[in-house]
């Protein structure tokens, strides 16, 4: 079975013009076909409130109205999607910037109103994610660079959770390839101790998980981000790495299997 | 040989919801492989307007600094392009947003300072265009839907002018296929009399074109347009019509041949 590596970066990245260009080079050096998905939050916010929109975040999720996801539209899948496609044009990485709509690749549903109203927020289901063009495109080696909005097929635009569409796109390609979903940020793993970055957890697996929740070592922002990864590997995903961006083949980081 | 349209539509049709909506039905019912190339002008100007950036046209022609670029790129490739495909997939056709960094497919030369500096703005050669990924997505039955982005290859996106896109996009296409190239305005084609709108001149040739700029029934801001037109019909376009983004497929409007 052919392989094929997914990898998620964050806006912390993606706002640091040095790690980001370090981060592509280290992208363009992944063998095998690949696929980048990025977010951009804070770009996004400096945004609004240049347009004197206050970012409006409920647990660390924007609430997109109208105008917030034109901003995020013009941010994430203008200025941000197609600079990093033409910094991999620079290094002789052949990529192509997408959103969900483009070739109708990543559907979305409307998230329901009930309990909290997120405005035009999305979820993605791998199973209706259209794989064809992808593999397409992967096969003429080309890089899909994706950023993280969607659409709802009624002519609406989606803002949606980068991780949760890196997984999305890792499940669906599950069945072509041996997909590895690599999630990239500034530490160097999952630590066991947050202040100490050599306490990296080289293998983290569902019993052991269970146990580090127990410990308090994994806790907050990490475990939507852990639950959104074991549920990949479920789905046919074959392993998920958490990694420091700059090392993507260097150091091992975190891997969940 | 293949058939295929290439169609231009200029930011007074892409600001206009209602009139926007018209012509994407119509651009659907166009018959064969067919691409969009879009505008965007005024909501650019807008959006530099709320950001305090005064725009700074020279002869019709924005000089683009950096944060202009961010500007029109986001814009451009992200609001409008993205709410275009959006608005394609609800009426069931299969389109794919593109800027030319978008898997290399147009690359431009930026603009020499002398002797006018209008920054990053690229030029394009059809010779340049690569080919073989529009004619893969135009064989899946995708189309492609450009906003007026480039690349130079060397890392920077540039602004450039979307009637040369368009024309530069026919006239590399037409070694595959039959190709017409469809200028998209607000009158239906090019007026003997601008008053009047039942003045449309249904044919110019290389010959009556120079007889309509000396009676000046042709001068300003079709000149440039016209000369276009002419020069893609002598680069292999077999057609190109002038015409009213609404009537894409009913009046006839002005043909060039």
């Amino acid at each position: 079975m052919r392989e094929l590596t997914v990898i998620k970066i964050g806006g912390n990245i993606v706002d640091k013009p040095e790690a980001l260009e370090l981060f592509l080079n280290e992208f363009h050096k992944t063998p095998g076909p690949k696929i980048l998905v990025h977010g951009g939050g804070v770009l996004a916010s400096e945004m609004s409130q240049k347009l004197g929109i206050v970012p409006n975040l409920l647990n660390g999720r924007r609430i997109t109205d109208y105008e917030t996801l034109k901003i995020v539209t013009m941010v994430y899948a203008g200025w941000i999607n197609k600079s990093i496609v033409a910094a991999l044009q620079r290094i002789g990485c052949n990529s192509i910037g997408l959103s969900g709509a483009d070739g109708d690749v990543v559907p979305a549903t409307k998230r329901s109103p009930e309990p909290v109203d997120y405005g035009f927020v999305g979820d993605v289901k791998p199973s209706q994610i259209n794989t064809s063009l992808l593999i397409s495109l992967l096969g003429r080696g080309i890089c899909p660079v994706f950023c993280a909005i969607t659409h709802d097929r009624n002519g609406s635009l989606l803002n949606t959770n980068a991780d949760t569409m890196a997984s999305s796109i890792a499940i669906a390609l599950s069945k072509e390839y041996y997909t590895r979903l690599v999630y990239c940020f500034e530490k160097d793993g999952v630590l066991y101790d947050a202040d100490d970055n050599n306490s990296v957890i080289p293998l983290i697996t569902r019993e052991s998980y269970v146990n580090l929740k127990e410990e308090g070592a994994v806790s907050g922002g990490m475990i939507p981000k852990l639950d959104n990864a074991f549920a990949a590997i479920e789905s046919g995903v074959s392993e998920v790495c958490i990694k420091h961006a700059t090392n993507l083949n260097k150091a091992k980081g975190t891997i969940l299997k």
